[in-house]
């Protein structure tokens, strides 16, 4: 941020008066620009015993596969963003379950909530997507998952799904989880 | 927004190509300014049978009762936010139990995500905070709590604390719900 979105003057990186963190600042118009993490909404659609995965057509980590999600839109609620996410990317009708993953990523300041789903009816890849597949356990691209979210919260429904007990896991991605995931990509 | 955060120039809001809404966008530098959704993190903190309230010091909702919660800040996780919040607005430190409540209010892009909470010795007003006290069942200032999220946090609690069974509720409060709620304040 280099320039006050309210009134177009140069802001400034520093802490305001009774606050304890640095923001952008303008000067000019007095505004103080707060910055947030962002929600990033998608479902883990079954089928029987299978998984929905779409392989990605854009950027990051394009040809990798992935749970359909993406960034929760205003206006929206986060069950909506996660059924919104689903049909864009994979063409597929979902009926919603319970939330299943909430992931912190601090170091990029981003909050996964995936939510548990069926399949209702059948997918194709929408826009951002190359292509969308059901798969069995055995089956998972696990070296070519998209994101450490992805694997993790398939990790945890094929360990819950011998119990058939599915509870809310919370946990937060590392910058080192990353790092290990993702390598140089 | 009125002018581009990166180059300065003024923006226009219109669809950008490829995409299905509104966005800010910046012909100079080709920016699109995307806007999402805010997380407020808070906690239920509870102290054997009695619940911890803070009085507002601050607008929106000034002198009213409130569970400790505010704007989950960039690099911190969900848990973070809700116990640093808890820190900052009634000086208290408490042990997190679950996520217990998750409300949307997509009229005003806030998402509420309050944790149960375990209240770990003494607490007093924060900055934010008139005052900070302990509230019994038959206390509780219902005619005077700060906003319908912190209501319907605290009327499930009641409810479940007659099972001692505490699931995760997730809902959305509408603007009807909000203004019935609200008023004209």
């Amino acid at each position: 941020m280099n320039f006050c979105s309210q009134c177009g003057e140069k802001v400034r990186f520093a802490v305001p008066a009774g606050d304890d963190r640095p923001r952008y600042l303008c000067d000019a118009c007095g505004t103080i620009h707060y910055q947030n993490p962002r929600i990033v909404a998608g479902t883990l659609p079954v089928m029987g015993s299978k998984v929905l995965l779409c392989k990605r057509a854009i950027t990051p980590r394009k040809g990798h596969w992935t749970l359909p999600a993406g960034y929760m839109e205003n206006a929206e609620t986060t069950r909506q963003a996660a059924t919104r996410e689903t049909w864009e990317e994979a063409c597929a009708d979902v009926t919603l379950g319970d939330l299943y993953t909430l992931i912190d990523l601090p170091h990029i300041n981003q909050v996964y909530m995936i939510f548990r789903a069926e399949l209702v009816g059948g997918f194709s890849a929408g826009p951002e997507s190359l292509e969308v597949a059901l798969f069995e356990e055995h089956e998972i691209p696990w070296d070519i998952l998209a994101f450490p979210t992805i694997e993790r919260t398939l990790k945890h429904y094929y360990a819950d799904r011998k119990c058939a007990y599915y509870p809310l896991h919370i946990s937060t991605i590392t910058p080192e989880d990353r790092e290990r995931y993702l390598g140089s990509a």
